[in-house]
């Protein structure tokens, strides 16, 4: 099934935090589940997400356009269009996508779907728990912030 | 892990019947297991397989540059950078890419690692089917035409 870049299912996130970012999730529109295939498309000065890893799904990461800066365990990386990162499940190298560029940039980003899976933020030392139709989203010292079912997002 | 474009493990695949392909394993190189993704050139008249469609396995595939036609089973699909094409598991759709331009093209292509599936060859009947650690090629009319070990390739 084709899915064309102008038709493709698309969503803005922008907060202070976080700053604009917009992911198209072109595999949902494809049909695909055995894994999530995104472009997103960071403004200047965003950040994708909090630093984590997962122990049970690999992320890959292919840039498209512009300068990203990756941020793992050993420190800040900048990669150009066609250097990719990749993250095997259950390795704690622990990263994030930041725009420290003055113009937007684009990747590629593919995660597994899995039904059960431990995500950690080592920064805040929280951890997000996906267990089977249910998710837990626990502090440091064990107790839990929030919580939820799991319900499909595109 | 970050994966530079200069140094990601790369193939070169040159013969008459599908012309000249590049195939570079950003996964592989990166320590991906749970599914495969490869940047693939390919030369101008160059075609990436025969038309087929996986009972298992999700595809899917990125436009980074040039002009890509995919063939499914509806016929012909120009793309081009931004645009994709998803092929779900199970879904009977036979396809392959060609370069129908005078140029070279690139895409990524994503697909599961799964230890049993069946490849269709719908033009041919025939099929390529992984049992475990081993595979067998099958003729339209039942019959082995090749079988061996599934060995890493990468």
């Amino acid at each position: 099934m084709i899915v064309r870049r102008t038709t493709a299912r698309s969503k803005s996130r922008s907060n202070e935090t976080y700053g604009t970012m917009q992911t198209q999730s072109l595999g949902d529109t494809g049909g695909l589940t055995q894994y999530g295939a995104y472009l997103q498309t960071l403004a200047p000065g965003a950040t994708s997400s909090n630093r984590h890893w997962h122990e049970r799904e690999d992320e890959f990461l292919y840039v498209v356009s512009g300068e990203v800066t990756i941020v793992e365990n050993d420190g800040r990386h900048v990669l150009g269009p066609g250097d990719a990162a990749c993250w095997p499940a259950g390795a704690p190298n622990a990263h994030c996508v930041v725009n420290a560029s003055q113009a937007p940039c684009s990747y590629l980003i593919v995660g597994t779907r899995v039904t059960h899976d431990v995500c950690h933020y080592p920064d805040s030392g929280r951890t997000l728990r996906t267990e089977g139709e249910t998710w837990r989203f626990v502090d440091a010292d064990g107790s839990e912030l929030r919580s939820g079912r799991v319900e499909p997002e595109w």
